[in-house]
């Protein structure tokens, strides 16, 4: 499955760029199709877009498990945030069939588009629409770096105008999302496979620095209005508010205009990124940078996974340990809905995520497909 | 004239977008052209590609007087620097004819073609390739932001290979460059008209600032190497030490990759420029920002232009105020390679360029037009 998937995508700044609803995620789509084909399952796609592929007939009196995450990228992302989940659930369900396992219950693995919000800005924005979390009037207005609507994407792909479909959501029944870990927690723990707890309250925020366009090489300094010192501010001020109250921030996306090298600025616009356990100290942060005027473009309330499944699946886990996270997934929203959800995060020996450098070793992936495998035979026993 | 080029090379954002050897900049060349013929002025293209209309005929033994100045713009640039030049030399000869000044000499109106470098990064690259100063493998290797090579331009465009003209260049025995003011020395002089001494010494440098990519929400605080972090610094430590040493520094252009919200950079580069009236003190600020290793892309030393000319053309303008410049100008060029040259001034209210902002008061304009058919009658006498 790894070989056929590794060409597609490929960014030639490195790893991978697969953004949402264009031609390289219409080759991943294939890939799933055939996938699912190959295994002799059943596939749908909801009104949302995202696919599912099925082993037996869920229906909303008989609802099914599902595994599953993404398989888009962050520009420049890697191989395995995403995939490795997707990839996990078809070969979890290869070896359920060598272990003769029958399910009790239907088996379903879930391919939930637009996960990393690349490029139209809103992340989860299959599992959202599913949902209904994100309305589907602002979900076509979004537009990318390119001025292309999401609607309009969706066109150029023949795609439908997308709907919440409760009908889908109804199917099923649990939700597990296998995923690379971003972070070093395991490698602590000395443990290949771990279960999510919680994923951390996170927002992002905008902010609009304004100057006055001039010329370099003429504009005493006392007369300028240069947004790029006020970028500087905000870069080390989000920073030491961050340290001070125990949060992340991250300002990782900046665009300045006119961009000219002989050019004071006329408008520098950049992107915050916070999240932390305690929701108060992101709260904190943004009122440190109140002189920014940030702009919330969106928040996410801590999402607390169903304590009971994440103990019961620790245990078949030989106690695989409890982790919380800071980043947004899928299975978040799937929770948020009412879903009872588990997480599973793979050891990244780096702890490098959204990177080219992204990896996990090959025996802790092996440990994710049993560990899956594990949870879904105790799950439809 | 206004009104036939106000329409062309709009850009979306504001002001103008008029990069060279683009459809945008066909349509100003043609505009020349028609300006030129409209008048019975013959009309040349020199080896590098810049345009030459000509009342009289020039060469090696019968040199002429050239005003002009060069119709491309940065980025959302604004009207008058590069085409108030250029008209008000065709508007000078207009005048010349109503007062039935006969020249001694011939008299030609020249159009430079990328002077601010905004597409291949390299300022008055016409009037360079025109003396030798940018040598043409070098030119023809540029590429724009899109990846383009100015070689692939220039034949996208049907243009030949560029090449050094000193036959162009012999035709042109004093050739005078007509800009709006860059900065509000008229204004505190209440003068519409000055007379340039000298561009003062200035460069670019590049600074690539190295990070390793990494997920936003997961990789904690102490374990980020975050190039933003290094760009807060740089902009800061140029501003502080521009002002230390009495010059100006700028951070005007910065790229980040990926640019990704919830993505830790994993390279930031940004471009410095820095200039001022001492070239130790240009220096000194680059011996401050040594940590952040920036690499020269251009350096250009102080252009003083012929003083007696200056002094002459002050004195026909009624003692026209003498002033330096921080802008670098294709005046700079020809006087670097040996031409009598010289500036005249428009006073800017505002002081603003290189931006949509810029303006001159169409009272000034006029002033502009009369001192510079007076400059080209005294050098024609």
């Amino acid at each position: 499955m790894w070989a056929d998937l590794e060409p597609v995508g490929r960014d030639p700044r490195g790893g991978y760029r697969r953004f949402a609803w264009t031609d390289t995620d219409a080759d991943l789509r294939a890939w799933f199709d055939a996938e699912a084909a190959r295994r002799g399952l059943s596939t749908t796609v909801d009104r949302a877009g995202n696919q599912w592929a099925w082993w037996g007939s869920p229906g909303r009196t008989h609802q099914g498990v599902v595994a599953g995450s993404h398989l888009d990228s962050v520009p420049s992302g890697g191989a395995f945030d995403g995939p490795l989940g997707v990839v996990s659930a078809f070969a979890a369900v290869d070896l359920l069939h060598e272990r003769g396992h029958t399910p009790s219950r239907p088996i379903g693995i879930a391919h939930f588009g637009d996960e990393e919000g690349a490029r139209f800005g809103v992340a989860c924005a299959g599992s959202r629409l599913l949902t209904g979390a994100l309305p589907v009037d602002r979900a076509l207005a979004l537009t990318d770096a390119g001025g292309v609507s999401l609607g309009a994407a969706l066109a150029h792909q023949g795609r439908p105008v997308p709907a919440p479909d409760p009908d889908a959501l109804e199917r099923v029944g649990t939700f597990v999302e296998l995923h690379v870990e971003q972070g070093r927690a395991l490698v602590h723990d000395d443990a290949p496979i771990g279960v999510a707890t919680e994923i951390w309250p996170h927002g992002r925020w905008r902010v609009t620095l304004a100057g006055e366009a001039n010329h370099a090489g003429t504009t005493p300094l006392a007369d300028r209005h240069d947004p790029m010192l006020e970028l500087a501010a905000l870069v080390a001020d989000a920073r030491a508010a961050a340290a001070r109250h125990g949060v992340l921030a991250t300002v990782g996306k900046v665009e300045v205009d006119p961009n000219g090298v002989n050019a004071i600025p006329s408008e520098v616009r950049a992107w915050l990124d916070c999240r932390g356990a305690d929701p108060d100290a992101v709260a904190a942060v943004l009122a440190d940078l109140a002189r920014f005027a940030p702009v919330g473009e969106s928040w996410t309330a801590a999402t607390v996974f169903d304590p009971a499944l994440a103990a019961r699946l620790s245990g078949v886990l030989g106690n695989a340990p409890l982790l919380p996270t800071g980043a947004g997934h899928d299975a978040g929203i799937l929770s948020a809905a009412g879903i009872p959800t588990a997480m599973l995060f793979v050891r990244n020996r780096t702890g490098v995520s959204h990177s080219p450098a992204e990896h996990a070793d090959t025996a802790d992936c092996h440990a994710g497909v049993v560990a899956l495998a594990d949870v879904l035979a105790e799950l439809t026993r």
